[in-house]
């Protein structure tokens, strides 16, 4: 029966790590045989165990070892293989798949961080360069790609500390829970991101002009609380249509009225737009007055606006192209220390897809599948609640310096 | 092919009825000729048809007429038939199944209302007394029961007046939908219950305490905005926990963290108004000093406490008995103006099926499943809308008068 | 106070068209004189109604003549406006904003119909060319555009004819009706599209090889029974990993065991078609020899993959503008008779947005919230109902011939 | 600093117990220490650990080693304390609150076994006679109540084995994985009970008949699968109704259409039972001659049949009393190794109050929220699956031999 022996050290009883090898490698069919094992005695002791895995056949182990590594499984390695693409585009077989964890690869003796990581990646090890996380489509012919992971470590995510804004707040979705006090955390999560210099991430659906919130985030932004918006074209185009005709989907958000022609409003919204060219074109030429591009053009807020096969128009500012819209999306997530995610699936799990597991992220939406959906494609770090948009965006700018105040329109 | 001629009035295009009618006897496999139609030429006209409805036999045509009945078509008609209940508790075959909408029957050559009209249930027509909508279970051995629809009209909901609060509503579903908007109209059409002297209903579930709203629902009963509250041994219960150990379900509503024995302080609460004899009592006692019930006991709001299986306990104030407990809710219907459902599927459609069309009746869930159970079931005067109770009642708090005060615990 | 006399025609009683007429022109703080009023008498005449229809102004008259036209309100009417586009994908102020409804307009003294009518769009008439529907972004500069609604008409829906498969349907959206006799009516529908010559589209999501029903719909598709798929990148990726490694988001679809390295299988599935080219050539070097996608392939059924921001790699086939996957889709409507949409929200209200009125549409999905959205946003022939898609696709096989056989893998 | 040191053994590792005792002290604001830790070195080999606890005062280690006690933790411990019941229905104060976990109590010098173990309830040794489990309203006064939990001992739930039937399923709750296996493995887990002469307990609500389903739980009860039915009124009452008159809600669950009369048919077969006596003198009366409550008395499958406040009629065989019912319903629970709940929120969070950890449950709900609440009260022992009833007891039917016959009505 063969077996090998690993090396597994840190929090690894309190994060349930220990746990979950320890799980994993019975699921697999494996068997284990802890031959060291020294437990941290405090809370602030890292703890260490060898473990001896055995499986029944060799593909086994093989399975069991890469499984386990994912979680911070140490084999006693030598450096990672690497092999070069063999087309555009096209990841050599056996590539190593990256988590959106801190991982590390053992090249020329050293052990090197790899940059931006993501997950479902390859990472790509060019000479006299920091490994770095590609996406398949960017990775060129001959680039030396990791395959395998001998010479490649994750670290785990360390347990939350019990002072942690979010240390309230359980893993479950639940409709059950005082929803004031997570605004109150994500408020506060926003002043320790500004005060360590990170930035702040937005990614929104149309459901907030719907609901009549669009006012609220507009406040947010004037104030200063967003670096970067994500959304798609709708989220613009109802903003625009509220701006130049006070109504959304043709309701009017002050009255709740459906209007006659309003059904439309969307479409001469986007037509108005492309006719100026773009969007900081009739901010520019006085036609765009108010509302929450018009924040983010006066104010620096970077946006990407990313098409999909629902838009109408598109606004001119539309990335239509999916892998393009990602790749934008992409070079602004560096730097990035909270996300909030608000009304949106498509746009929360594209994003969440992007994000180190380092960032904390919020999602908020008034249907629990929403949030269900974004853990389940790989987003563990996220926090969700489900909510109405509107109450929950109207709440956060008053939590919010400057935001509360009486320029809400 | 037997046929019968009938006669429809009123606004029978605006509201539909007409389309109603036309469409059931098609259904039924029955045809029409409509003989005289008068339409109204303006919009405080109302319009007259005759109507010959015809069918393939006697059986069917029977089946039409009384199904169209139920929308207010007239049968040249004689008095009503009635007979006596068999037993108690058991109704003659073939009675007469009430809607919630007014209706009048033809006894003695003279039409009367019907008291207390209620849906799914039978008529009875005491000697000398007005004739009285009765649950089945109160019927008794020998009572004259309305049987068959002959002698019986029912008059068709109007068309919403233009200038009604609600009127920016549709009666869909939607998640998407400006809730200040619903806000403002539920605070005003709770105004103009209090000036039309009529009472307000409050039906709630105990996820109002659960997300930290019990301060805003306890805000307006102290305000004097609720006339009786409909509820269950939860949210008492959790209400009582909150004030007496500041946790809901164990959670502490100010924290947000679960605490040690949390989620034995229901039991302990429940145990402590037992030992007290009643909710009454402990306020006397002056062991329970804040909260829903202790306001409600306080500010003389009638309240029923509905027993379910679910419950733990129950507290002593709560009636065990589902009959008994649906006959004490009856028992505060009339007068009532409107009604506000707000987190709770049992309360909620037990309250929809006692009240009349007439009272204006908004439902508040985050699951469109309730909202669409409680129209599915027939109380389809009612409004709903899919948002979360907190802040729904924090805004509703704010916009009434009185309810908006530092006094929010 | 401003008037004008209008016509409405048809079965404008039962279809409600008469109802929602009176309603609208009220809402707009209108007033209406029927002046002449002839009733239909049997279920096969036609009704007629001259209608004056006074408004407090100008611009509210023009505001209630434009919603009612969009009813199948008949001015007294001259010919069309037309006036050219100003720039490429730029339409003239005051363009008439199309309905999914039938509509013909008049030019040169001669109604004309519109063809591939399809909501929210403009109407091109090009001299010696049938008038055409273009979405905004395919209008040429000078292009003769529709503006206003003179000389515009459209032909509301006729009520359903009660021996339709889906005339026990209601519109409502309920979890709590039987499913089977929706699956008998959707495969009756199916059988009759046949018959008439008439396509099958069929729109669907990962889910479906999430839940494991691959293999139904293959069956369905290998009977003959799907002319068109839409789907995404997710469903064809998952089902190629399904053929290619047995799993589906790296559970094995036999066991729903989470199988080792199996989050990766999708990764590696698409990696292996990138390194063949295509789908098609996947298929034609004996890379993928079962699933879904080689079914479409290998029974010639065409297919539209539409990108979007959510995707990993993604597969070569994938349409990543989404303006130009708009338009390949559009490419595939004519002559569709049946539109089945199972378990997709971006993918169904991307699709109904293109349908014209007349295709029978059955979307079906777990949540709710998707089904509410498609009629939300126009698509109001869409039946919906909320079940799972592994039993319904299950159910659909057993009832079309020979996709009910032993070969489901 | 107060500390004390307790003892864990077991396999505290990969049951996660280990980790969530450590995460208890510190939330608590508490401190540990590990004096010894005997890794079990294989599966098969328990862990044991010495754990000093501290904490800043008394009271907070109370605290800690209360929470940390009901998952297994041992203090170096004496008696139980015992005190009498202050009045009937009356707890001692601090009285010792059950979970659902095997329990064992130490009195005179002996652990011993509490008896019918339900969590939220007493413990009651009376003299001469083994503790046992008690609902506060079953207390009478001077009753010996344990109080603390000085002399206490729960058994942690053992990490299930690999091979179990529901191995394969997580603990979320997500829509989107293979049902077919999930009924598989149940109807796997029924014929395993069966084998171990254990009982089988069915909870259902009433759209399983409003969906057309009740067919195929009349199947499986008629082939012997089911002990105990817990149902409400609207179960039995629309079972009875598509016996007598073929609808389910007024609509022909054959044809899915809404029938004339239809709405009223609940109560014309409420009634006719009323008239029989019971729904036993029905079935013996001939006038009751199949359905589901029809197998339950031809086939002595135990019922009850708990009232709720939502309740027409009821049928006299309904328990109207919530608490009666509550008694009834636990009466019925020893012996009991499988629950299945199906389409009943009210009905499964009661049943799943009263059952022990051990017996396995699963949930079947179309609504995410049903499942989420039953797991949020406490019975983390249930496996929730999201889909519609009508088919998941279609395929359960076809999956248990002898349901899956031509008799299927």
């Amino acid at each position: 029966m063969p077996s090998e022996i690993v090396h597994l050290e840190g929090h690894i009883i309190d994060s349930l790590t220990l746990s979950k090898v320890l799980d994993m490698i019975l699921r697999e069919g494996g068997e284990y045989h802890i031959q060291n094992f020294v437990m941290g005695a405090t809370r602030s002791d890292a703890s260490h165990a060898d473990i001896e895995i055995s499986a029944p056949d060799a593909a086994a182990l093989e399975r069991i070892l890469h499984s386990t590594q994912q979680h911070g499984v140490q084999r006693p390695t030598g450096e990672v293989h690497l092999e070069p693409a063999p087309a555009n585009g096209v990841l050599p077989e056996g590539f190593y798949a990256t988590t959106n964890l801190p991982t590390r690869i053992r090249l020329n003796g050293v052990w090197q961080a790899v940059e931006n990581i993501e997950m479902d990646c390859a990472v790509v090890a060019l000479p006299n360069k920091p490994p770095r996380c590609a996406p398949m489509h960017r990775v060129l012919k001959g680039d030396p790609v990791v395959v395998g992971d001998t010479g490649v470590h994750v670290t785990p995510v360390e347990r939350r500390a019990p002072d942690d804004v979010f240390s309230f707040m359980g893993s479950e979705v639940s409709t059950e829970r005082p929803k004031e006090l997570v605004v109150t955390a994500i408020a506060q999560a926003m002043q320790e991101a500004r005060a360590a210099k990170q930035r702040i991430l937005f990614v929104g659906g149309p459901a907030i002009l719907h609901t009549g919130a669009g006012r609220y985030l507009e406040a947010v932004i004037r104030a200063g609380w967003i670096d970067v918006l994500f959304a798609g074209n709708a989220l613009a185009t109802h903003d625009i249509e509220r701006s130049l005709f006070g109504t959304s989907l043709g309701v009017e958000t002050s009255t709740g009225n459906a209007v006659a022609h309003g059904h439309e409003n969307h479409l001469r919204a986007i037509n108005t737009i492309r006719a100026c060219g773009s969007i900081r074109s009739a901010v520019e030429q006085g036609v765009l007055k108010n509302g929450i591009m018009h924040a983010c053009i006066t104010h620096n807020v970077q946006y990407v606006l990313a098409g999909s096969i629902r838009d109408d128009g598109p606004l001119p500012d539309v990335l239509t192209d999916a892998v393009q819209a990602q790749d934008a999306m992409r070079s602004h997530i560096p730097g990035i220390g909270v996300a909030l995610m608000v009304a949106t699936t498509l746009h929360s799990v594209a994003t969440g897809n992007m994000l180190p597991a380092s960032v904390r992220t919020l999602c908020v939406d008034s249907d629990p599948d929403t949030v269900i959906k974004l853990m389940d494609r790989g987003t563990h770090q996220a926090f969700g609640i489900v909510t109405d948009c509107e109450f929950f965006l109207k709440e956060l700018a008053a939590h919010l310096p400057g935001a509360n105040h009486d320029g809400i329109s």
